[in-house]
């Protein structure tokens, strides 16, 4: 089995996504983060969806999550508006995480090398200079647990 | 909305359970990594995935993804069998990642903090002594969104 037939389509955002549509997009599927794709289509970097609620979360909160209480329950429960026109890249400026990616003929333990390397749950295919897809690690375990 | 509304019933693991168990808990459900509980059944840690993988594949590999290419692929597809009677503890000693834990009147900032300062998209509900459950990114976003 080899990368090309592992690799699935997958959302991906841009530099100029709207944070909050990042989101959206994490809260629809159980996604260990997002693809950012540059102008080509190519990808980039991965933004971890912790990184969202950074951008989110007031300072002083982060520091001491206990100060979050002194905000009313209501208004808590609204704390995303605070990602107003902030957009992907924003977040990405802290974090700077390279995503993964291999080529169409990786096998699967080479998969798993680069995941397992790169501590990242996500990784790219890409073939000929076009994205193919990506590969989760529940993908990947998937996949050999019923081969195994 | 609190902590004790929004925990659900999550996988757990102990220190003895097989790192085989773990991937095959890993593969069925898109889990950010799995809960690795104490003898009283409170949470002490978290499995990342991809800790998983690095018990498996071997050194040469994660230090050089492309040298997996010279393992054939039918080969490569078994990879996971070198977890052998390996346990979950063997791959914490290496990794180590506390899980971070909210109280059951947590507001929804109150975790949205925690997991922003933590980096982690995972985090446990224990109230009077015991482990509700766990709550992860994607089920705090869709409430979050709902309400939005």
């Amino acid at each position: 089995m080899r990368a090309r037939d592992l690799a699935s389509e997958f959302p991906t955002v841009k530099r100029e996504t709207l944070a909050i549509e990042a989101a959206r997009l994490l809260a629809g599927q159980d996604l260990p983060g997002l693809i950012v794709v540059d102008d080509e289509g190519l990808p980039s970097k991965v933004l971890p969806g912790t990184q969202v609620l950074r951008m989110a979360v007031p300072g002083y909160c982060q520091d001491d999550p206990v100060l979050a209480r002194v905000i009313d329950e209501s208004e808590a429960d609204l704390f995303l508006r605070e990602l107003g026109e902030r957009t992907v890249g924003d977040g990405l400026d802290e974090a700077d995480r390279e995503l993964p990616v291999v080529d169409g003929e990786a096998t699967v333990l080479e998969i798993a090398s680069v995941m397992a390397a790169s501590r990242s749950p996500l990784v790219a295919v890409v073939e000929d200079g076009r994205m193919l897809g990506a590969i989760s690690l529940d993908a990947l375990l998937d996949r050999v647990l019923d081969l195994g």
